[in-house]
């Protein structure tokens, strides 16, 4: 089976995936992003992000209850179901979940983040953590019915509240159970680059000990996304493909060749 | 099985009705609305409706593709998986749809509205419908494995667009499927009132013969609500409640005779 993993940028061309994958003919499942719209959705309601700073320095993003309404509305909402109508519109038999839906992806939700207010240090806990889990009965039943799973955040914490979560762990935990013969990961970019600014230094193979390089030299969001990356080599089987989502034809291409080849 | 519909008002208790779900031992399906969220978030975002006069002089809110997304991001986002996280929460496993997801609910799309505009007539077509099917095998799969769906507009038409509907409609398509034993409409209102205005005017019992006599009466929203509960009573079988969605334990209250009992 193939996992296509669609990043959520604005210049993610949708409806060439979605064209692209009509054609082909192997169980597949989508998981999707939607930062972009989820940016420009909290922008027109005037609802910036909550941005907290750590007892240790570290800025991170507060996943608020507000924050996770975001998400619902851009993700869960107006992302999902248009591609699931793409999906539809091209014959292809798309069913849209989140992690909620069924408890699909299982997480566990984060301790909370130490913070200093008014002269206290305090533990400030919000709606976001990582899967451990994934409901593999219910992807079956879905797969082997001839549907099309299209996956978005938010996951399903241990007490059934709706929380935040990173696409690429997702990624990881799906594999883990569902066993993926091809794993590809569109985004804005050609692949994977030697240099984040130049989109001529396209790297077209990484093998793990490159992988494993790259990591360690890494840091922040991008030290994250290469750690998955070698999890989701650690656990082995699949072909791994990170391709240009922006193409004409992006989905076609990268199963043809194009883009970064880890592995 | 049981179907209850949870109509979109500001003041309906979802966490109540929830709470009581919980304790019901039958397979259940939930359809609910979001008009008040919709209207709020298209306020919130300057998204007015778009309202047409047809030739005839009636006037329709066109549901152009802005009020499409508005729908998927307060009805198929937030409130649908709010709702599914609140059941979650309570240890029942929803799954939340709307009628695109693997084509669950199947219409047929209105063929426009003749308006005048510059000195000619000619025909607005816009993403609305009627519910026709409903995908009985999807349903029964998710029911059979204890799932408890929780559907949404919008539904899908012919050529798989999504598109806006009545969920009267809907829910009437779901019952010659399914074949419930309970529908419970849950609204903002203690039931079937004999003077709209007068909520001590609340109608314990309708008749067949009332129904038809009160459709008859009727005009605009009323008189599409009552032809479709004239259509769940012709269909047969389901003992029919309509009753209050806001008090502090709404759907025991309903099972247990509260609101007005039909047929």
């Amino acid at each position: 089976m193939l996992i296509i993993k669609i990043g959520g940028g604005a210049g993610i061309n949708l409806e060439g995936i979605i064209t692209d994958l009509a054609a082909v003919r192997e169980p597949s499942l989508i998981v999707h992003g939607a930062n972009a719209l989820r940016d420009e959705l909290a922008d027109r309601l005037n609802m910036p992000k909550q941005v907290v700073t750590s007892v240790s320095g570290y800025d991170s993003v507060l996943s608020d209850e507000a924050a996770i309404d975001m998400i619902l509305m851009s993700y869960a909402g107006l992302r999902n179901k248009r591609i699931v109508e793409l999906c539809q519109r091209h014959g292809i038999n798309a069913v849209g979940l989140t992690g909620i839906d069924g408890r699909l992806v299982q997480g566990a939700r984060n301790t909370g983040i130490r913070v200093r207010e008014g002269g206290k240090t305090l533990i400030k806990r919000d709606f976001s953590g990582k899967p451990r889990s994934v409901n593999e009965p219910l992807l079956r039943l879905l797969l082997d019915n001839g549907y099309v799973p299209v996956l978005s955040i938010p996951i399903c914490d241990e007490a059934g509240f709706a929380i935040n979560s990173e696409n690429d762990d997702i990624v990881v935990s799906l594999h883990a159970a569902l066993r993926a013969d091809r794993i590809v990961q569109l985004i804005e970019a050609p692949g994977f680059l030697a240099d984040p600014d130049d989109e001529r230094s396209l790297l077209a193979q990484l093998t793990r000990a490159d992988v494993e390089r790259h990591e360690a030299q890494a840091s922040g969001r991008m030290k994250r996304k290469l750690l998955a990356v070698k999890r989701l080599l650690e656990a082995g089987g699949a072909g791994l493909v990170i391709a240009d989502g922006r193409g004409r034809t992006p989905l076609r291409d990268a199963l043809n060749g194009a883009g970064t080849r880890i592995g």
